[in-house]
């Protein structure tokens, strides 16, 4: 019998080559992450999508504390009074914040912000408890959820609210604020890459794209499927311009009055939109073994004969010691069975029937690949693991080949023009510092500054746009 | 040399014996649990405070998820005419709800409600996503905020913003949530007697006082130590007016259709509350060893004699394998370090000195006991382990005594209001089922009713306000 959900699962999704945003939207839903909820701009994480989002987590937080992060929980409102200490900051948040007129049966005499970010409460908070050098570093955390007022949106890449985690630390000197904005900027990168098996471009946003209120913001950036670039994880440091705004001083050894100097960084549930636009197939989603909530489903082959079941369920229990392990003993056929799992990314699939239960072997069946791999139950556990490092491993190789071959040098204007009118993917190509060039490119191009990256190359002498001497090479793109 | 916090912390606490909730407010405050935040009746959960909120996540996730519950994530925001669409539950939130009413740069056409709880966002997507028998059970939770306009506020037990988890399950049949309703309560009693050393009286809610929108309310509640009780966990039973309300219909094997039944249920961050009444003394906190964010801390006696920090480092290395330890090797005395461990409520401390390190052993001393051990570093690990074991069960008998020893038994309503005008504890006495008498007692005498007990005893056979047949024995109490 096939149910309801079994006939829109058949419905092939649009393919990637086809329509990228409607294959993307199509995976979305497919793979039930997530629902779109009664509010506009709002989305529901589902089960699939949330369990994706709990091994993220868990991932990075471990990673932070042991940078000796630590986890608070800040109010979700912020006087509006409190937002606007800090001028650049309120600039760029007010037009897209939500907000609190009414408590209980009251007009509030003050309006409250649903937070954006919290920037603000931190150094409100970081001014009370703050005193003296001994009180340094405050390596604060909190996982929560935020709202930006968004006019278009789409599921996990910009919503009105999205979880995410916002470090806030605070630091006797300047040296020691930059140190650990590219402290956390490398816990994020590694993170992409041995977790999410994603290459990331490390860098510095110019002027024009940097955080509100900070002195400088560091990006890291990936290349989708399609050759568009995604922002994924941002690192500011903010000197003492926060720490001025909101008198956060402490008495150093010395007996003197200092500001302390600050950071912030945040990565949020766009991850998981990163993930599919990476990895994804006109199949649907491809998981990396170390975020798949499952990593590897079971699938008994004529499960009615005697014996496979059981064989299924004992498997399933040994294996579930040391891997996150599933098993669908549904009614469904197994050739059904087996485009669900692949539509839900699950790395490996286990097919188990009478003769190979018979002959003491199983059928591993990677989802990357599709390549099969006949395995001795005696060998089962370490073949799965040697089998789910490889296909780690092999995708973040994949995902880097993949942006690398989108990777394009221009010297002129005409060739950057040239690329971007037949190509997809990230430009490299020299700039003069000049806000004014960026801000043509974008206009003429729709490529946007992503970031000054570490490793630089000195493409040519003279900025792409205006031809003057250049100060710096870019990595340019169109973006999400 | 002495820092402006240890010039804090060595000023006395209140007794609890001299004012009850001044030393709560104490030790909240010196133990470093939580700070207030700029917006009245909004706590600020500081790393100590955050710590134990995750131990008792963590706990309770694992708990629910072995009982097939998965985790999700709904939007903070409820349109207002969501809201109204189950008309009890509307009566029950309304009046104490925060209202956005303006999203970025729009005044929005419809008020959104900041979610006091989220039983209308479930129903508005199990309407969108149960169609069949085959979707059901639907067995959701989340982790999340939610606000509740309060008039006057108290940390940990009643703030405007606290954190949560509420599940919103749908089933079947009437039969199917009843007996989720109940799991989910033992899930609860036994989370808080297992891993918080606090144990709950399991009963039903009068009428009066159940949930808004539900048809029964299931509750555990505790006795602090001042004798007043605290409700910990509830558990609602909807039956099938929010899938009426909300049009949430199934087909059902015969091809029918058919309403679901529902259930929530909601544990917060008051447990931290009880944790602190029902354990803490005159020196702070004292913390259960499952719950502990720290459960040894090694203090080294003589740090600046040769061998003995490196020695304090080994074993705080080797112990950190299976246990959560900490290190105080700050410039501090001796002495100060034990009242902050102690204030901190951390289970155990490792005194170690270079007489020790030459005698081959380490002091252990108990912090709710203050009882000394003296252990071969060669049995350190087997005997700590034991030791953290024994602490966390003496810590449940004593609870459970000095429960015990506070509950009375009242057979008429002079003996009630004797009681309450003597004692302080849970009164228990029998009750007619009429409301007048329930409205009467707490009037007259401060108490309300706890719950119907699921442990029934027959005290007398007439209700203890009217003296007409009782139909039930009900706990009654002052309570938080």
């Amino acid at each position: 019998m096939i149910m309801a959900n079994e006939k829109k699962l058949v419905e092939a999704i649009t393919s990637m080559e086809e329509d990228f945003a409607q294959w993307y939207t199509d995976v979305v839903k497919k793979a039930e992450l997530c629902a779109y909820s009664s509010l506009k701009g709002c989305m529901i994480l589902l089960p699939a999508g949330y369990a994706i989002w709990e091994n993220i987590q868990k991932e990075l937080d471990a990673r932070f504390k042991e940078t000796g992060v630590e986890n608070v929980y800040l109010p979700m409102f912020i006087p509006e009074s409190l937002l606007q200490k800090e001028k650049d900051h309120v600039e760029g948040f007010a037009p897209e914040v939500a907000l609190v007129t009414q408590g209980g049966t009251e007009t509030l005499p003050e309006r409250l912000v649903v937070r954006p970010t919290s920037e603000t409460l931190f150094c409100d908070l970081y001014a009370n408890i703050v005193q003296s050098y001994r009180d340094l570093p405050k390596l604060y955390n909190q996982w929560c959820s935020v709202v930006r007022w968004e006019k278009t949106t789409r599921p996990f890449l910009r919503t009105t609210e999205f979880l995410w985690q916002e470090g806030h630390t605070a630091h006797a000197t300047a040296e020691e604020a930059e140190e650990r904005t590219i402290q956390m900027l490398n816990v994020y990168a590694d993170f992409c890459e041995q977790v999410l098996a994603i290459p990331m471009i490390k860098g510095r946003k110019t002027d024009k794209e940097k955080f509100a209120g900070a002195e400088s913001t560091y990006t890291i950036e990936a290349l989708m499927h399609d050759g568009k670039a995604l922002q994924s994880g941002t690192s500011h440091n903010f000197g003492d311009g926060f720490a001025k705004a909101f008198n956060i001083q402490y008495t150093d050894k010395d007996n003197t009055l200092k500001y302390v100097h600050q950071t912030s960084w945040g990565m949020t549930t766009r991850l998981i939109g990163a993930v599919i636009m990476v990895h994804g197939d006109n199949s649907g989603l491809v998981l990396p073994p170390k975020i798949a909530p499952v990593q590897v489903m079971v699938i008994p082959v004529m499960q009615h004969k005697e014996g496979v079941l059981e064989k299924a369920v004992e498997i399933k229990e040994a294996l579930s010691r040391n891997f996150r392990v599933g098993l669908d003993d549904s009614d469904k056929k197994p050739g059904w069975k087996f485009s669900e799992q692949e539509m839900r990314g699950i790395p490996v699939r286990m097919e188990l029937g009478p003769k190979d239960i018979e002959a003491g072997q199983a059928v591993l069946v990677r989802r990357d690949t599709r390549e099969k791999t006949i395995v001795s139950l005696d060998e089962l556990e370490a073949k799965l693991s040697e089998l789910l490092d490889r296909i780690q491993k092999e995708m973040l190789e994949r995902a880097r080949k993949h942006r690398d071959e989108h990777t394009y040098t221009a010297h002129t204007t005409e060739e950057f023009k040239e690329i971007v009118s037949t190509k997809q993917g990230f430009i490299k190509a020299m700039w003069c510092g000049d806000e004014a060039c960026e801000l043509k490119i974008k206009e003429e191009t729709g490529a946007s500054s992503r970031c000054m990256p570490f490793e630089q190359e000195k493409i040519s002498e003279n900025c792409v746009c205006c031809g003057k001497p250049a100060k710096t090479m870019v990595y340019w793109g169109k973006a999400y």
